[in-house]
């Protein structure tokens, strides 16, 4: 059973499933599902795809995470910013509202899951490692803005389209005249009451004495009370007639199990938007999993989330879904709410099921005004800009990676964004690599330490140059510290011992092997020893493995302290 | 003067310019013209354009860098590696002996030198440092082989052509039938020639008493009694009529100043190219002139280099050359020959300049199957596998990054192939850093030395856990140091301090900033103690500016060995 688990996550907490979890997880799901319904919706219409595709990537890609997932808490289903992704890859194959963009959106979904499953097989989470913290962050406060941006052409009732923020003003602008005033006057009120029931209400219903838990989680049902109000209004007052956009006929029923259409020239298209939508939406996932994960001492395996949301995706592009993953409201509800096991994902799927089947001849007045406020209001909780003011105190290059990210993905869209976002942080680790911190060092008197002649009150000797590289010798550095040793013994010329002190060198490559070949060359033409000291175990092997070891003019000491007392010595013994 | 001489290095040795100088450099230039005709012949024909086009590239330019660069031996002109690049980046835009082949050849020399020029500006020599040496050599021998490869057509006196290993013996198969009988021949006696030159020849010169220098330095002249022994026998015999292709009528006279044609469709398609020409072309220079610098002790500005190839390109651009840089053999030469300045460089312009005036007649015999064999001879120096050999005993990641290079270059050509080098470099360095080396450490007893638990006999006490890691903290690796040490603790219930010994982290980047928080809140959650020891001045600095030091449960220890025995006192005043 526990190999099982391995592979099936669920086989662990199945077997022993019993009625008091039942009861719990049974009341998440029920509190879940009422918040999935309008948010499966928006998502949908979010990427561009009719209403009931939301509802259709709420049902399979949850059971299929439930039965392949790590995480015990997780609630999957579409969200805001994979939708925006999917948006934007999609606009570049088909036009909206073809049986193409449908069919391309289940590929992407299937393509994207084809990607997670592949990296779970292989056992290559860790790659989700080099997108840095700041990077993510910065990506999901811009997608957030072009988000909320994108969400006022349906407010104000007209059609815009762009997949960045000048393109999306300009279209806005163009069709501000033809502005509806109904659609209008629907989006704010609910904006607004979204934004009350998030403080207001919750008093409110402490009042009628319930405790602040309940309260706080039953305001998660606020946009439900929204759509049902302004559906009752649309239809009531037929507003319909007077050009306000609804969601209009939804077939009822649920979806059908299909093949996406694989064509070879579609997938071509779609290989790159899918990896992205992917590996940023696996990166969202994992960091809600850890989360919620850490607060009841549940483990997540990095492998076997890729398996889970691998499995989810699969799951929709076969059920006319599109991409999904793990979204960060919905699961904190879920874990809020009582959910022991991914029982209660099953549950929720059921529950959409059955909204599939009964619900839909209702949302027919539903204003598509309604859902886009209901997304402005989700996705501005996304903004966060505190992280630019952290950084620029903390490090300017994580800053420097931060605004890239920010500024491109707002002026030309999520794609050539993250991209760019990732490609500063990996140039900018590398050139920091390239220019290391080097110190001269000298020995604390008192111990046998020793540090940094410019930080500390330090011994030396003019004939032994101590030098200190914080790095791993590497091709991108090599150079650089050949440049500084010779201009050392330039400007010194009384050295006649040079130690490299190696306790921060953890790998040296063949780039800087040569290099440390030429320096030993070169300080022993000039009449210069050459040794090192306090070198790490795996260096040390690989030196004397390559023979650097029987050419070294000098030699090799255990600790920086040694090398100083020896050479102390020999230099005492004969002196100059 | 001084301050002219760092963006005119020329300023430095014109003023005092003498007479015995100027002796030794016109010898130099002399030998150096004779090596250079045949040369620059044969890469013209190699890059595909007419043979006139390589001694046009062989005068302008010198005068350039002369003016402009660094080394004082440096010869710079036509380089078979850049040569088969141009080839292969002309191929995609123009159809051999066309002049529109000729203008982009034009342009892309000129697109190169702006870029070197620009890099020169703005400082960034050090990015040549991210080609790794191995992922060069690698790339100069699979280039070799390429070359040698595709100068058999002209020996087999057929058309073949193509980028890569597979086109080139395809259609080199296709032609076998066509091959000229006598073409061969030539081909393979001036082979045979030139490789007995090289060992015999120089023995056979010592018997009639040179010394071993001047015969090493005159059988350098070989390619061109190659050259007139050929063009003697394809006139004499009339091999013109029996199907030997020969070199042909070259107009007689020096180059035309004009500017390449802009267009901007083609600066487009010529622009990555020319920056990987550039980059490899300024590598390979670089590593020229650093050899013979170190011989003299004269420094190379990496820098100014990159102004002077730059030059030495734009100008070639203007006077209808093609892509130069700094070549090994003829450096060698002008350096042993006893040049001491560039102006032997501005004597061979002139000694080319003359040949193309007078000279261009006499060629007009000369076999293709000649400069072939020159070609071929010269360029099987340059493969070298014992990179190989090297690299897979020394590190597996570097052999890795050549292998794939050489392969790459030879199945896919030069462009993809350099460019799978560099990525190979970067992924496989960020893919160590991000499982770094972590070990566990204790006391050496006797000493106040912490090592690998593992490799030393060290002290270590249930209740402290010591972890050094050895690598900056980073994005990449952030997550596993948190891996890490909950499982370490999670084995090890006693433990009630953990210290991080950071003598190895030159850095904490914000991604790891924040798994340090976690790792601290988490150990807290456990009752565990969470300390740090050795940090260095500039990570203790942010860490500092951040707060994260308030936050810490534990204390930071200026040495590991004050850690411990701070903590094992503590321990002992209070027993668990």
């Amino acid at each position: 059973m526990r190999k099982l688990g391995r592979f099936l996550p669920a086989a662990t907490w199945l077997p022993g499933y019993s009625l008091s979890v039942l009861h719990k997880d049974l009341l998440a799901a029920l509190i879940v599902t009422i918040m999935l319904i309008p948010q499966s919706l928006a998502y949908a219409l979010l990427a561009g795809l009719p209403a009931e595709v939301g509802l259709y990537a709420s049902m399979a890609p949850l059971v299929a995470y439930a039965l392949f997932g790590s995480s015990r808490t997780l609630s999957v289903g579409p969200v805001a910013v994979a939708s925006l992704m999917s948006a934007a890859a999609l606009s570049q194959v088909a036009a909206q509202n073809t049986a193409d963009y449908l069919l391309a959106a289940m590929l992407l979904a299937f393509l994207s899951g084809l990607f997670l499953l592949l990296l779970g097989i292989l056992r290559l989470g860790f790659l989700a490692n080099f997108l840095s913290h700041p990077v993510i962050s910065g990506f999901i406060t811009a997608s957030g803005i072009l988000i909320a941006f994108s969400q006022l052409k349906h407010l104000m009732g007209v059609t815009a389209h762009g997949d960045n923020l000048p393109e999306l003003a300009e279209s806005m602008f163009a069709g501000l005249a033809q502005t509806n005033v109904y659609s209008l006057l629907i989006g704010f009120a609910v904006v607004l009451f979204l934004f009350w029931s998030r403080k207001g209400a919750v008093s409110l219903l402490q009042r009628f004495s319930l405790s602040k838990n309940a309260a706080a989680l039953l305001v998660k049902a606020a946009p439900v009370v929204g759509v049902i109000a302004t559906i009752l209004l649309a239809s009531g007052f037929g507003l319909e007639g007077k050009g306000v956009k609804l969601v209009g006929e939804i077939p009822s029923g649920l979806p059908q199990f299909m093949w996406p259409n694989f064509s070879l020239e579609l997938v071509r298209q779609l290989a790159v938007p899918a990896i992205m939508i992917s590996i940023i939406g696996y990166v969202e996932s994992i960091s809600v999993g850890k989360t919620l994960g850490a607060k009841r001492r549940q483990k997540i395996d990095l492998n076997q989330e890729l398996i889970g949301l691998g499995s989810a995706n699969i799951a929709s592009g076969v059920s006319g879904g599109f991409p999904v993953t793990g979204g960060f409201s919905r699961s904190v509800v879920n874990f809020d709410a009582g959910a022991e096991t991914q029982m209660a994902s099953i549950f929720t799927a059921v529950g959409i099921a059955l909204a599939a089947m009964f619900l839909t001849p209702f949302l027919y007045y539903l204003p598509k005004a309604t859902l886009a406020a209901t997304i402005i209001v989700a996705v501005l909780s996304l903004v966060d800009f505190s992280i630019l003011k952290k950084t620029w105190h903390y490090s300017p290059s994580d800053f420097f990676a931060v605004l890239t990210t920010i500024v491109v993905t707002l002026l030309f869209g999520v794609e050539i964004g993250v991209s760019c976002g990732v490609l500063a942080s990996i140039v900018l680790f590398l050139y920091r690599t390239s220019k290391p911190h080097i110190a001269e060092v000298g020995l604390v008197e008192g111990t046998e330490h020793f540090r940094n002649i410019q930080r500390h009150q330090v011994r030396t000797l003019p004939q032994i140059l101590t030098i200190r590289v914080d790095e791993s010798l590497m091709f991108s550095n090599a150079a650089f510290l050949e440049e500084r040793i010779y201009g050392d013994i330039a400007a010194t010329p009384e050295v006649r011992h040079v130690i490299l002190m190696c306790s921060a060198i953890n790998e040296i490559d063949w780039s800087a092997l040569e290099s440390l070949e030429a320096i030993n060359e070169q300080l022993q033409a000039s009449g210069i020893c050459f040794h090192l000291s306090e070198v790490k175990g795996p260096v040390m092997d690989s030196l004397a493995r390559c023979g650097f070891l029987d050419e070294l003019s000098g030699k090799v000491y255990f600790t920086q302290y040694q090398a100083f007392t020896a050479l102390r010595e020999q230099l005492d013994g004969c002196p100059p």
